[in-house]
Formats: structure tokens, C-alpha cells, sequence
């Protein structure tokens, strides 16, 4: 029995109300100046008062050293474990722009490229011409129907797009055209199975006719394909946790992830306050907010440690008014770590603080990256929280008699 | 996916370097009379520069509670789960003293013992003869030719040695001679399946010809042989990592196991001081080394306190040297610990340190167990070192979108 199964058997229906706030990229390493971290020199006082009052730890997204990306960070928070529960490359992309993915479709993703008059690469990433200019080339390319089969093309970011296939008779099992190196042509593209002969097929085709659309576009003259693949069957939140579960944000990856889970996805604003308002609005209809907050690791993936503490300092305003909602559980947390010195996602183990009248405390009194490290939820792995918080929220019962 | 396929796909091609120094037998208890473990006793100002401007932690080499020997040990920090990346006895024992197994070689561990003319075992272990006296025994035995399959007959230690099986045809699948006990007859080797037949006979053989010919060799007048296996087919930590690695160390079993995951052997000599100077030689070529000190271990497993901790000095003394390379990336650590109190080898975590510009610090200023327990990087089993090591280098990309 793994721990979902286990879970699932153990949940009992409850109305405790939790609030798990996902503070996008919050892990940070210090300033070299002052030797402390963003979350270490913003001023939180409401982060501080939940800390104080409930207990902190250490997770590990998805494995210590691993870098997760936001799909793998977020799956693990809600409770799967992103190494058994595989996303394809199409599928992953598909859902990071949140393009709605049936249940019968192939998605692959695509880079444009530079193609020599030789048919060798000369670049896989055409230059890595900007989002804009591989939208543009998406509408060249979209809605082609070929056979019974229709193509939607969608940017995704720089020159990557995605392409999906939809209509009877597909299957995943196909090679890539995209061979990962310049200086060789891009591969035909073969069924791995019977099933996938025709989806080998139409692929082939596409790429066909995406050649001569793209014939006067260099350096866009060339698509290469990888990662076909469907979209994945999870199974749901609200099955296993036997909650009604909602999520609260404006980033489309979170929002198609959320809706993959089985997890109702409430429109809501751009801005923190557009949120915090919806998180009100619905307060009394759900059992689980997820509330995703992007700002933070926006901050941190620009370099700007300044900003990073500013925007942590608007998370923190932003909590007061989730403390008088006074739910059962308020848990926050973050899908990875951002340093600002480093620029990017890094692989640094996240804080989470779990405020609740359960709580075994443990003397912290600032939620910081250090008090975590010796908080009273150790180190563990991100997938591990969601049992927890539903424990803490009185949502699961005894396992064995 | 496992981990190692993760890390495999995300892992790049980078400049970095990366010198990982295993202090066989690091791990320390308490003197009784100071209550400071051995590397607590040791003044060591070059580990706590590195300690005090890296992170620390506590190891598990394979799982609490369970002691290693060498193999698991290093296994481990080379990455490889080493209850997943299983070795057979005869191959664990032929790595041990570096034996150059081939692909298609069998090889069985082999004891000296003593039978009574009843044909029943007195003594399984021949009265623990010398290394040197079954050095002189295998070389009686060595050479046989039988069928068209050669039989080479090496020394391991005291009354243990291997016999290797190659030519075409064998396969691993047969029974053990030993019993495992005295009073009863060796068993006859069986094949436990159909291409296992060969091998079976031929060992039959061996047996019954090394019985003449040690005749008169009391109390080592029989050999009894047990675990059949072939070399491991492992996967190189070259592919995996994208690495070029070399490994530096005179100790047989270290060598044999890195050759095993495609690391590089240098050739260096038997002091600390030789193998420093290997490492600077090669520095240039190699992105990651594999510098393994064993005296630090010896000094343990004789009982000496006083010895480790003068060990562990002269290893601290050398980390200037490698301190003075600016590797971006020094781990020293461990494959088990070595109580001087308990002189043998141990399950208590060990001690590792990562030094890099990238680390959470943790305001430890004296590499110790005591510092370790509650340092930056947590307590964590070691399988799982390598990839943070790679992490800390950054040399792993990001996992999903």
C-alpha cells in the first residue's frame, strides 16, 4: 500500500477548513552583505505570530539536490510524488500554459528551428527568438486538419511551442523528430507500436507542411517535435482527502495542474488583494484553499533580492487577513527555493510553518529558513505534507485497529 | 523513474570541479575519559574553515542501524543504492582485491578448510591460516585448465581467497559447497538451472582435484566454495553525471568498485602525500575526483584512539593542499564510521561537510559529529549525497517545466 492509498482509506469528511498558501520560490540563500536570507530580512509580523503559535520544518521538493520545476514542485506539495507520477514533456508544457488537454489527445512540444538548404540543423532553437515572434509563427500554423485529425499550435515561451493532435485513432508511442543536437537532420518520425502508426503519420505530415509555411521565416524555417504524450490520469484530491478543494490563483501552470488533481479553480485577479478577496468570497463553500502566490519568485528569478523581501513583506500584510478567517489549518510554504544571488529555482529545502491549536511547538518566533532547519516538522519531503496538514486539520483517522 | 534516471536526465556538461574526499572510517564515539569523539579530539583548522564557510550534516551510509562494509559504503556515496545495486559474494570479494573481472568470467568465494577422513568439516576456516600460507596455497591451485574453462585461484585474506571461472559457457545459477557448518560433508555444487550445468561440473572438478592436491596441506586440506556470480553490470558514473571522474586512492577494493562505475583509476602511491600530488597533477583533467584516505580507518579498526585522532590531523593538514586548488565544490565525508572504542566498523552516521559558494550557512565553526547533527544539510542517507554534491556544483538543471 503506498501513502496515498493509505491516506485515501484513513480520510473521513470534516469541516475543519485549511488554507495552504504556496509562496511561490520563497527559499532563499543570504545576502553576502548581511549574511541573511530575503525571508530573514523581511519584516513579517503575521508570519511570525503563526510561527510562534504553531510549528516550522524543513522540505525537500522533490529530493535533495533536485531543482524542481513549478509542475513537479506544486504535484508534490498536493500529495504526488512527481517521480511516480510522470508528466510528459507535451503533456507537462500543455499544462504549463494550461491549454485545456482532452482526455484523447496528443500533445508534443515543439522548438523552432533553423534548418540549412542541406536539411541539417544549423540551430535548435532559431536563435531563441522571442515569445512574441513564436506566437505569430503559431497562428501560421494552427488549425491544419489533416485526415480526421485536427492541429492546435500554441507558443509556450521563446521559441517553444506546443502542438496538440486531436481526433480518433492516436496514440502516444512515437520517436521524436528533434534529435538534440545540431548539425544533423531532424529524424522521421517512427511508431514505436502498431497503435501509433497513424499518429506517426499525421506527425510526419505536420512537420511536412510547417516546412513550407516556415520557408521565408528564417531563422524559424524548421519544427522539431519530442515528448508526445496524453494527458495523465491522476486521481483526485477531493477522493482522497474527502475534502471540497479549491484553488486560488493567476499563474496558468498552477491553475491546470490544480484542475488536473481534481481540484475546483476559482477566478480570481492578478494582484494579491484580488486573492485574498476571493479566498473571502468563497471562504464558507470549501474545506482546502490552495492559494498561489507568483510575486516572490518572480523577485527572485530577476536577481532582485530587494524586491524579494518586498514582496515577502506584501505576503506577510496579506496573512492578516487570512488569520481572521480563522481557519482550522493555515500552512505556508513554497514549491521551491529562489535564491535571488543565484537567479533561478535552486534545489535549497523550503520553510513551511503549519499553524493549528495541534501543534507540538517548537520555540521558533521568526519564520526563517534557519529556525526552520531546527523546527519541530525536521526535514522532510514535500510530498509528506499533505497527510500531515490533513492530520493537523482532524481530517484523518486511524489506520489499523 | 529512480532517482538516477532523474539525475541522468537533467545532469549538463559544466566546467566545475569537484574534489570529494572519503576519510575511510571518519566516524567517531566518545573517549570515555573526555567525552569528545575522535574528530572532536583532533585539531583541525583547515575542516573548520571549510565547515565554517560551507554547511554540514549527518549520514546514513545505507540505513540507520546498519553497518557497512567497504563496498555498500562507497557504493553509496558513488550513488548507487547498494540494496538495489546488488554485487554477488564472489564478485564483491574479487572487487575487494581488485581482480580485473571480465564480462563472461564466474567467480566463487573460496575457504580453506579442514575434513576429516570421515569426509565431514571440522574446521570451515582451516584454523584461520595467514594470508601468506593461502598466497602459497593458490598458487598450487592456480592454472588449472578444465574443458575448454581456465580457473585462476587468487588470495582475498587470512583463509579466504576466489576462484575464477573463465571461458565459454558458464552461468552463475549453481549451489554452494559450503554448508555453512561443521560436523557435515561438503555439499555437491548443483546447477540450479539448465545453462548452469557446466559450471556446476566444472566446479565439481575443481573441487575434487584441489582436494588431491591439497592432500597434505592440514589443516587446509579443502576448499569449499560459495556465492557464484558475475561482474555487475553497473551504470558509469560518467553517463550518468556527464562527468569526467578519477578516482585516487591505493586501496584495492576502492579501486576495483570505481573502475565498476566508469570512474578513471589513477595510479598514485601509498601515502596521503602521494595521492595529493596525484590530484594536483590531474587536476586540470578531470571535473570530479574521488580522493579516498585510509589510514584514518586502520587506525579505528586497531583500536587506537590516540592514532585516529593523529590521522585524522594529517588529513586535515592535507586539505590545505586541496583547499589551495579552489575546487568549486570540496565534500569530505565518509563511508562508515570507526569507533577507536569499538575497533571495527560501525552503523553511527557519519559526519559530511559540503563547501561551495552555494550553501545555506549553518554556523558551524568545527567540523565534528555534534555540529554535523544539527547542521545545514540535515541527516540524509547517502545514496542521496551525490546528487546534492552535483547540485552544489551546479551541474544539475531543472526537473520539469
Amino acid at each position: 500500500m503506498d501513502i496515498l492509498e493509505l491516506v485515501e482509506d484513513i480520510s473521513e469528511p470534516s469541516p475543519t477548513k485549511i488554507v495552504l498558501v504556496a509562496v511561490d520560490g520563497l527559499g532563499g540563500l543570504p545576502n553576502p552583505e548581511t549574511g541573511k536570507t530575503e525571508l530573514e530580512t523581511a519584516n513579517t509580523p503575521n508570519l511570525n505570530h503563526l510561527v510562534a503559535e504553531g510549528c516550522c520544518g524543513l522540505m525537500d521538493p522533490v529530493s535533495p539536490g533536485i531543482t524542481p520545476g513549478s509542475v513537479p514542485g506544486h504535484l508534490a506539495i498536493f500529495g504526488f510524488d512527481p517521480l511516480a507520477y510522470s508528466i510528459g514533456r507535451g503533456a507537462m508544457e500543455a499544462i504549463g500554459v494550461n491549454f485545456d488537454l482532452q482526455a484523447e489527445d496528443i500533445v508534443a512540444r515543439g522548438n523552432f528551428a533553423t534548418l540549412s538548404k542541406e536539411n541539417l540543423i544549423i540551430d535548435r532553437r532559431a536563435g531563441r527568438i522571442s515569445t512574441e515572434r513564436t506566437a505569430g509563427l503559431c497562428q501560421m500554423l494552427d488549425g491544419m486538419q489533416i485526415a480526421n485529425i485536427k492541429l492546435i499550435v500554441r507558443p509556450v515561451r521563446d521559441y517553444r511551442f506546443i502542438v496538440v493532435f486531436r481526433g480518433a485513432g492516436l496514440a502516444s508511442g512515437v520517436s521524436d523528430s528533434d534529435p538534440q543536437m545540431n548539425g544533423v537532420p531532424p529524424r522521421k518520425i517512427i511508431p514505436l507500436n502498431e497503435p501509433a502508426e497513424k499518429t506517426a503519420n499525421i506527425a510526419n505530415k505536420f512537420i511536412s507542411k510547417a516546412r513550407t509555411i516556415l520557408a521565408n521565416q528564417h531563422p524559424a524555417n524548421m519544427v522539431l517535435l519530442r515528448g508526445f504524450s496524453k494527458r495523465p490520469q491522476f486521481p483526485s484530491m477531493t477522493d482522497i482527502y474527502k475534502i471540497k478543494a479549491a484553488a486560488i490563483s493567476s499563474f496558468p501552470m498552477y491553475r491546470g495542474l490544480a484542475s488536473l488533481v481534481g481540484v475546483d479553480v476559482l477566478e480570481t485577479g492578478n494582484n494579491l488583494e484580488d486573492k485574498i478577496a476571493t479566498l473571502e468570497k468563497y471562504f464558507k463553500d470549501y474545506n482546502l484553499f490552495l492559494l498561489h502566490i507568483k510575486q516572490v519568485d518572480m523577485a527572485g528569478e530577476d536577481g532582485d533580492f530587494a524586491n524579494k523581501v518586498i514582496q515577502i513583506e506584501e505576503v506577510d500584510k496579506a496573512m492578516a487577513s487570512v488569520i481572521n478567517l480563522k481557519p482550522d489549518v493555515i500552512v505556508i510554504t513554497s514549491d521551491h527555493s529562489t535564491p535571488a544571488t543565484l537567479g533561478m529555482h535552486s534545489w535549497h529545502p523550503v520553510p513551511v510553518l503549519i499553524h493549528s491549536k495541534w501543534c507540538r511547538p517548537d520555540k521558533m518566533i521568526k519564520f526563517s529558513e534557519s529556525n526552520c532547519r531546527n523546527g519541530g516538522l525536521g526535514r522532510f519531503q514535500a510530498v509528506q505534507l499533505m497527510p500531515m496538514v490533513m492530520a493537523y486539520a482532524l481530517k484523518l483517522g486511524k489506520f489499523g485497529a
